[in-house]
């Protein structure tokens, strides 16, 4: 199984982006992995959202086939790490080929693609800035594939 | 009302580290905050881990006098970042004179220190890596300092 955490547009801060890869470095020691950013929409002023959450799309549907997706949302359900785990574990005992984690760009994600999740996730009750949602989703598929092999915990 | 943020060893990881520290700089912005770093217990394995927790006790006992103290426990509270700003408003109305985010270390905190809690706080149903928390608590105080002061949204 490979997993692929999609976004649209670079993370754009350095800081962010150089953990974010770490953690990248990190889970293909498990198995295939990648990151993929798509295309922002950019120029639009954000009154647009609309047509931008839906430029955005467009980038984002061509990944989306032929794999299980699971969104970030703060409408989503909330899981332990443990659960988390558990979740990858059997959609990789279900021979899904491609795990993808969707995580959205600075106005989210169109409810177009949003329908298209099998599962949609919140990392928190609270909301957190889009980029550093995406490090804590790599962190907690790094942490999750951890418990599954049985390593002891990474703190 | 000072906003501390209080934790046993410095963070290790540089990314971390300076994420941690331009969100402290913002939130200066807002009035007097800090991080205070106390001293970690070295040089014991794992298996020491109350007389670790304790050394690390020792050294921020020392800052928590006089102050509200908010810990993250994987044990406390859920909140939303509007939930969380509310509080802050509210502790600040109530003329607390410091307000103290404290986070464990490597193996958490001494059952002592726990107890002087005002609050336990949980950032998320997932277990966060101890570094990666202190991030978050950041970014979750500048986001809540923004919404009370009605700043738009720092997505």
């Amino acid at each position: 199984m490979e997993i692929v955490f999609l976004w649209p547009g670079k993370t754009k801060n350095q800081y962010l982006k150089a953990l974010q890869q770490a953690y990248l470095d990190k889970l293909k020691k498990f198995g295939r992995a990648r990151i993929v950013e798509t295309a922002e929409a950019k120029g639009l002023g954000e009154k647009w959202v609309e047509l931008i959450l839906e430029k955005e799309a467009q980038g984002l549907e061509k990944y989306l086939e032929d794999g299980y997706i699971i969104c970030l949302s703060d409408k989503g359900k909330e899981m332990s790490s443990e659960e988390l785990a558990r979740l990858i574990e059997t959609r990789a005992g279900a021979s899904t080929r491609k795990l993808i984690f969707l995580a959205g760009g600075f106005l989210g994600l169109s409810p177009r693609i949003m329908e298209k999740a099998d599962l949609k996730l919140s990392l928190s009750r609270m909301t957190f800035s889009h980029e550093l949602a995406r490090l804590v989703i790599l962190e907690q598929v790094y942490r999750a594939l951890n418990l599954i092999k049985g390593y002891s915990y990474p703190k």
